[in-house]
């Protein structure tokens, strides 16, 4: 059937429910399976970030339109879940979580010491088109310093990040972290148009045209991208033999002298380079690449990105220096020095599917934590009473415990024992008032007083604990 | 200033932007403090919830409208946070978990074993009126068992209730879950207006007008609810001491001829109490109380409400069972019997801080969390590289470390270290290439070879942990 005229798509009774029995477009559901990934991901997060001193925060899903319009202008609102809510206030699903840092810091950082060492795990919304590894909603680490201008916090977020990807089983041949300043192109721009002169003679819009060439040089053909650069006098080679100069210069500590030079404040990544990367061994796990070109309308400072090294996947993680932005959001209520980066769950979890090493850890990290501890195997009906004391005293204790709620065949029982990963299984039958206690690995049987079970539980797991 | 003319309340730009600086009204902030807390829950909640063999699972917080009323009608939805979003779909962010449950259990049923036991914690939303424990944004735990009619589910699911609250470090003298039944209600209306019939004789709108009058039966004066209750023959009395009776007679293990009677299917109730409740040695944390009266236009069981027994609270937790909404859910596609409860951070939370051994618990495992086990003092900055490189090792091996950013005093460093709960400090300074180490509760100082630390700091965890 058609309807007669339609121009729109029509959908039968059927399908239409079919659609809304589904998640919406660019959503996930979790199923068990995938919820454990998903807290695995988490677990890792909270706790490598933890062991840098970082302490968890969140705010509200929802936040004012306002807040996002104030960060990135009103074309931000085309990528939004917004809407007008019933008390006619204009409010969106939040998108990233930097404006409600903004705000929270704005409105309590009287409260804290500085600087902040703060991370937050949460979910996040665009409205945009769905493709691998972007979702309408997904999940994000954010870690973030606040209150230190020193580019000591720049290079803690950079090795939290990689420690971040080590912790789920990366190493320096799977990732790689590019790091990255404007200023190369901003000594660029100088050497080409206006040798000499310092940084406050670059005009900004030309600036910007010249990062937004750079944004896509590896995507546009050579010719389209000469033309651009005319204003600038140079080609596509005079921008990669800068950035390789450049980088060269920056990985040879001895280029002090060069560093000074006006406008040339390329010195903060040096110093990253030589004074913490180096110090701190993660040299292989860090490269300069001035083709990282990185929302740098809001970015102050160093900004980075991490990739996977064998794959053309989207960044795994980025973020980098945005000392200006609380300032501009309080309306210069809260002057604010700020690093911080994002890491999502989806880019992150296709790399670990795609790795062995990381795929294996998170499996058994995974089994591991799934696997309940006793299955309780009802035999004989008229034992069930006495088999749920057992079962409320052993998980009274913090014992995991399951049990077939309905009366089943004791071989579908032991199956179902096995199937939910039980380290023991006890069964209430016509040994009573003694319990056939299983060792599920080894197949040993024993037989042991009710009433002594509880004891008898604690040893087997104190001794299978240390074993 | 006022808007000539105006009606709308006018701000002035500063108070805008005050407004927009905060979160949305019935929205929270969680800075670290409350942070903790919510973890603290988070984790209490899982771990209790993990011990009765569920398993976690989760949906998008965002859900087609349609789901929503097609549980509950076309009246939910003044309740609800939902818009129309940019691919004109009518979608809402999630005011309840079980619509989800009832999506996916149709969708993906034939993929597991049952019974399921899963659980899921998340954010849900409502658009109503700020009051005490009542916010716009709160967080559930939900726990189903799905594809088992037997009352041992149900059974399961309150004892996994009182075990949650004990989790706590509640005790039964400070919550009481509150069993009921509309059967009990079905036989009062056979008693007064047909007697000795069986319950397909009750009307049911008539059924449903006592059911509204039972839910506000406290609340309303007798006269009226008398009034109301004239169509049953009956009085506000014959409603307390119908029960009363059925109360007494359900506590008493003999009762069985009773239950027998038609129309009289208590008996699962009975169950419960004398096959479950009294076996597991809960019979002090439950209490049949037929005022509960809670839903009963899903709920097709037996229903469960958790109060604190001390204050006027909102229900803590509450539940029931709910056989015919998955099948009315997927329009008669999937079938399938199940009982659940939900449980909110809100109210849970207001009686933690109520509840002196409750809040003394959650404090020091906040407190135990939240500590650092490393401070690093840079006494000499020469010396800073190489407490780098010290910092990356001992944080590669899983210990939280923390050091100053920037160049400090040393008396503030170790002012920090106490402020973090750091147990040790490790002073980089004169005594290189031996490291000062400090134990914080002790005051205990030595002097170990930088090179040898790793070892020397395991020793102490290891003799912490097992002290």
């Amino acid at each position: 059937m058609v309807a007669s005229g339609g121009v729109i798509p029509f959908l039968m009774p059927e399908q239409r429910n079919q659609e809304f029995m589904q998640a919406l477009p660019g959503f996930r559901d979790f199923l068990p399976h995938d919820c454990a990934v998903r807290n695995y991901i988490f677990a890792r997060w909270r706790e490598v970030t933890r062991r840098y001193g970082f302490v968890e925060w969140d705010g509200p899903v929802l936040e004012s339109t306002e807040l996002y319009k104030k960060k990135s202008g009103a074309e931000i609102v085309d990528q939004l879940f917004n809407f007008t809510d019933k008390g006619e206030r204009e409010v969106a699903l939040r998108p990233e979580l930097t404006p409600t840092l903004a705000r929270v810091i704005a409105a309590h950082e009287r409260e804290f010491k500085k600087p902040l060492k703060w991370f937050s795990i949460g979910r996040f919304f665009r409205h945009e088109k769905q493709q691998r590894g972007r979702l309408r909603e997904h999940f994000q680490l954010n870690c973030d310093i606040v209150g230190e201008t020193s580019i000591a916090a720049d290079a803690e977020l950079i090795a939290l990040a990689i420690d971040l990807l080590r912790g789920f089983g990366f190493s320096d041949d799977d990732f790689v972290v590019r790091v990255s300043s404007r200023d190369a192109w901003l000594s660029f721009v100088l050497e080409r148009l206006a040798p000499g002169q310092n940084t406050s003679s670059v005009n900004d819009a030309q600036f910007r045209r010249l990062l937004d060439i750079l944004d896509k040089i590896e995507r546009q053909n050579e010719k389209d991208t000469n033309a651009q650069l005319r204003e600038f006098n140079a080609s596509v080679n005079d921008v990669w033999a800068w950035a390789e100069k450049t980088r060269r210069i920056l990985e040879d500590p001895s280029h002090q002298e060069w560093l000074g030079r006006p406008g040339t404040t390329l010195s903060n990544l040096h110093q990253l380079l030589h004074q913490q990367i180096i110090p701190r061994g993660l040299k292989n796990s860090v490269e300069v690449d001035f083709s990282v070109v990185r929302g740098l309308a809001y970015y102050t400072g160093i900004v980075f990105e991490v990739f996977s090294r064998k794959r053309k996947l989207r960044a795994i993680a980025g973020g980098g220096r945005y000392d200006n932005l609380i300032g501009q959001l309080s309306d210069g209520g809260t002057q604010m020095p700020a690093a911080g980066f994002a890491m999502g769950d989806v880019v992150l979890g296709e790399l670990i599917r795609d790795t062995l090493a990381a795929r294996e850890q998170m499996q058994s990290a995974i089994a591991t934590q799934g696997k309940i501890d006793i299955y309780i195997v009802v035999a004989k009906e008229e034992r069930r009473p006495d088999a749920l004391a057992q079962i409320q005293k052993l998980r009274e204790n913090g014992y995991r415990v399951d049990y077939p709620l309905a009366p089943a065949k004791v071989g579908k029982q032991f199956q179902t024992a096995e199937d939910l990963g039980a380290s023991l299984a006890l069964l209430y039958g016509d040994e009573w008032p003694q319990v056939k206690v299983k060792n599920l690995a080894t197949r040993e049987e024993s037989l042991i007083a009710h009433q002594a079970l509880l004891d008898s539980v604690a040893k087997f797991f104190n001794i299978s604990a240390s074993a």
